[in-house]
Order: structure tokens, then C-alpha cells, then sequence
């Protein structure tokens, strides 16, 4: 049976948009009920500027209890530039991830960089990182359409991915970063992106904005990819809409995948006590699209007693 | 650029399951604004026993109103038998659909008949209505998975589809009728039920209970499949889960193919006067997988004058 690798990335992308603030203990209490349901690997949190992102403002206390109390788990953390891979680095960083965004006005607003020059940092950041052994991930953000200039070009995401592979990333995360993406779009841009990088070290990252979260992984798989990232209850995204705007769930995910024959390593029953202490964290609801129908199973069963659900 | 072509079975498969009873007039106004969003094709009404689908007694006086009013719509209904054919013929149908289960214990449930004389029943019904010259559609339900007895065996619905194609059904549509299906069971019972049946003539009627209905339809494009059921707000199932267990809606398929480069013919933005109508009439919410995104984007389009969007 094939396998899939997903990466959760609830703690970082998910809480970072978080109007509520979760703490650190509560974290990484999230953290080891994701661990215990099965996920392998976590994007734990990000070495950005805390007045940017004051979510994340705990990173290097975070981090090394994560690695301490979960050894087995692939534990990776967003570095923006040389000097959060340096923070990252003191406080134990394993894998790290680079964000590139695929134009230049995403650049702009969200590094005040033009998209050359951020280019130029991740590659350098890659090769910092390679250069200390580190395990790296590169992120080539709204890789289908830019929320300010319209669709991208497939040429500039192919040229992106190429120049990030070549700089040494390990996995390149093409990112449906608004959840634009349709399963047709994924097919065509897999297919040329994989000329350009091993299919193997290809990544996806989807949102799950217009509904076609899942459909748009089943493309991604059908073109071969294997790795992708997902949040446990579709945390992330604008917490004023709920289930409209959130990562693609890791339950829908695992469900999708292992139901089409493949295994995930996931225990989608035990996922769920992952998302209600997310959903206590966060007070307010949280879950994919198969949420409704899940809890229903997982109460049926509860009630004849069985304990490890088909 | 490749079309598919959408059967909206809101006004059947999504009303015949609500508790709120809808009248003749409501339901012509549903069918009006479904044809004016671009709709062609609308399973208007089933005609069964008024007391076992009381919902449906209406059939009678529906049908020919709406033909009347929209001679461009292809306005198909349900016959369970002859004498449901006899009705419909009576009331001026110009297409008819039989449903046949896949499994005894199903048919048992749903028709009192054991497999084969459903079968049976199923192909004479179909045969008769060719003869009178009408089109036809043959459902092939719990294709996938039967609530009574689990998996239903591929073998059994290849059988049945063949049976029902060679006693003269226009169309056969392999229906998840719980929404058990995954888009890996999708491409594999689609490949070998277009060995049987010529994948033009082969249409896929999807439930969303496990939030993989529109990567369920991605499949079936990939497959080959271009006919589809679909139900505007996706309205169906069970009333007391809402948005856990309808159809598959017919505003995400639209949303995820055109976006995939296919046309339906269906204008996504006045679909929503279609759901906002059947909102009044059932008193709930509805709406598919994009609805929040899509309420959005029409608002959008709305304040900035934009009378056709994009």
C-alpha cells in the first residue's frame, strides 16, 4: 500500500491567524494530541518578528519542548532570513522552512521585499540551513493566483521551484495560499512543475476556500505527489468565516487518502481529540468538511464499545 | 472547450426528503429560477405513491406546468414501475428514470422486491418507455456502498449497469447514494463500468456526507464522465445535518469545473436566486462547499457595479 506524508501545519499556520492567543503550554498540548493520533510530521511554529507575528512570539520556548517530548516527530519551523535561521538554529531547529512568494506585490506587502531580492534571501537562507545539516522545506506561496495581481504565471512558479531545488531545498510546498486553486489547475501546473523538481520532493499546500480542498489533493495525487500539508480541524484562515477560508483539514485528507487506498499513518478518531482541544483553545468550532459525519461515526463507535474504528 | 452536462435533482432527490412540505408553486418557482441560472436538465418529481413519498403527490399537476413553462428543459421524473409510467406518460413526460439498487437488502428496504425482480421490474419499465419513445435514465443505486450490507461487490453493479444499458436506458448513473465513495472506488468502478457501458452514456449521481463529493466528481471527469446529477444548495439528505449529508451541490461542481476549464452552461452568481428561493421555502440554510466563498464574491462583484462576473 502506498504511503503519504502529511505535514500538520495547525500550530503554525493555523494559529498564527488566531484572533484568540493560545500560549505555549497550550501548544504543545495540541502538538502531542497530533503526535498521538499518528501525524509524523509538524510545522511547530515560525522564527519571524514577534511584533509581526505575536502569535508566534514563543517560538524558542516552544520549539525545544516539542523536540524534548516528541522525538519521533519531524518538528519544522518557518525561518524568514539568516537571522531567524540563526534563532532557530540556538534553539535546537532540526528542519527549517523558507516562504517565497511567486510575485512581487505578495512579496511586498507581506517582507517588504521586491520578488528578486526574496528570492535571493530564501536561496541564501536554503543554503545557510543545508550548510548546517538542517533538513529544509521551501514554500513557493500563492503559486496558482495572487490575491493582488490575478493569476500567476506557471512560467515564474516553474522558475521558482527550479531555483529553490537547486538551492537545496529538500521539499518544495507549491502553496494555494488563498485557496484558488481548481483539481485542473493542480493537474497542470504538477505536471510542469515536475519536470523541474523530483515528484518525490514535491509538496502541496492547499486551502480550502472554494470547496475544492480535497478534490484539488486527489489531483495533486494523481499526479504523483505524496507529501502534502493539512491542518487538523481546518484550523487557519480568516476566523470570521468559519469553514469557508481555513487550510485544507488534515481529517479530510487522511479520510480522502486512506479510503482511495492509501496510508496516511493517521488515526482519524484520535485526530478528534486533537481538534476539540483546539476548539476549547480557540472557543469557537472547529473541523473540515467531514467533520459533521465523523463525530457521528466516531459516537456510533463509542456506543457498541469498539475501540479501534475501521 | 469541453462541457458537461448537469441534471439538477434538487426539486426531486433534495425536496422529497424534507420535513417542510413544498407546494406545486413553490416548486415550479425553484425550477424556474434552477432554468433561468442556465440549468437544462431538472429531475422535476418522482411518480411514486403519494403515501410513500408524500412530498411527490403532486407530480401529476407539476410536470406539465413546467414543461409548458420551459420547453427548453429537459424535465426528467422517476417511475417506479409501469403504472408510474402510465401516470407520467399521462401527465406528458418526455423522460423517464428508473432506480434500481444494488443490493437485495436495499431493495428490499426501499421497493419490498428482492434484487432480481427489482432488476427485472427495472428493464421492462425501461423497455416500455422506449417503446413510447421517451429518453431514458436508469439509476444504479448504493453503487458504492450499501448502509445494510457494507461494500457493495463491483461485480454486482458492472452486472446491473450492463442490464440496464442493454434494456435501453439513454443514460446510466452509478449512484453513491450515502456518499461512501472516495475518488480512488470513483476511478476504479468508473473503469470498469465503462468497459460495459459507453462512458457517454455513463452519468454519476454523488453525496457530499463525507466532504469528498466535488474530489468524487473530479474523478469522474477524469474518467471520462461528463454527466452528472447535482442539487442546487445541495439540498437533500438529511435535514437535521445540514451540510452533512446532501447532494452533491450543484454551485461546487459548477465552481470546480469551470474552473477546470469545462463548461456547464450555468451561471454560478444566479444559481444563488435558485438557493435563496428554496432557503425561503425550507426555512434553513443551504448551500455547498464555496457557499460562504461564493455569497462573498457575489457581494463583491454587486458593490462594484459588475453585472456579469467573472
Amino acid at each position: 500500500m502506498e504511503t503519504i506524508q502529511i505535514t500538520d501545519v495547525s500550530p503554525r499556520d493555523g494559529l498564527q491567524n488566531q484572533a484568540i492567543p493560545v500560549g505555549t503550554d497550550a501548544k504543545l498540548g495540541l502538538i502531542e494530541r497530533l503526535a498521538a493520533a499518528g501525524v509524523r510530521s509538524v510545522e511547530v511554529t515560525s522564527f519571524v518578528s514577534p511584533r509581526a507575528v505575536p502569535q508566534m512570539a514563543d517560538a524558542a520556548d516552544l520549539l525545544p519542548r516539542v523536540t524534548a517530548r516528541l522525538p519521533g516527530v519531524r518538528a519544522s519551523v518557518l525561518v524568514p532570513n539568516l537571522k531567524g535561521l540563526e534563532r532557530a538554529s540556538a534553539a535546537g531547529a532540526q528542519e527549517v522552512a523558507v516562504v517565497l512568494s511567486a510575485t512581487e506585490t505578495m512579496n511586498r506587502k507581506n517582507i517588504n521585499m521586491g520578488l528578486t531580492q526574496a528570492t535571493d534571501v530564501s536561496a541564501q537562507t536554503l543554503q545557510a540551513a543545508r550548510e548546517r545539516g538542517l533538513r529544509t522545506r521551501a514554500y513557493v506561496a500563492v503559486a496558482f493566483d495572487c490575491p493582488f495581481e490575478g493569476e500567476t504565471p506557471l512560467d515564474t512558479v516553474v522558475a521558482l521551484a527550479q531555483r529553490m531545488y537547486a538551492a537545496g531545498a529538500d521539499e518544495v510546498v507549491i502553496a494555494d495560499t488563498i485557496g484558488a486553486a481548481s483539481p485542473g489547475m493542480v493537474k497542470q501546473r504538477l505536471q510542469a512543475l515536475a519536470q523541474v523538481v523530483p515528484v518525490a520532493q514535491l509538496a502541496v499546500h492547499l486551502h480550502d476556500t472554494r470547496g475544492m480542498g480535497v478534490a484539488n489533493a486527489w489531483a495533486a495525487l494523481e499526479a504523483g505527489v505524496r507529501r502534502f500539508d493539512a491542518s487538523a480541524g481546518a484550523i487557519g484562515g480568516c476566523p470570521f468565516a468559519p469553514g469557508a477560508a481555513g487550510n485544507l483539514a488534515t481529517e479530510d485528507l487522511v479520510l480522502m487518502a486512506e479510503r482511495s487506498g492509501m496510508r496516511t499513518g493517521i488515526d482519524v478518531y484520535r485526530l478528534l481529540d486533537a481538534i476539540d482541544f483546539a476548539q476549547d483553545a480557540l472557543q469557537r468550532p472547529l473541523g473540515g468538511r467531514c467533520i459533521a459525519w465523523l463525530r457521528r461515526q466516531a459516537q456510533t463507535h463509542a456506543r457498541a464499545g469498539v475501540s479501534v474504528p475501521d
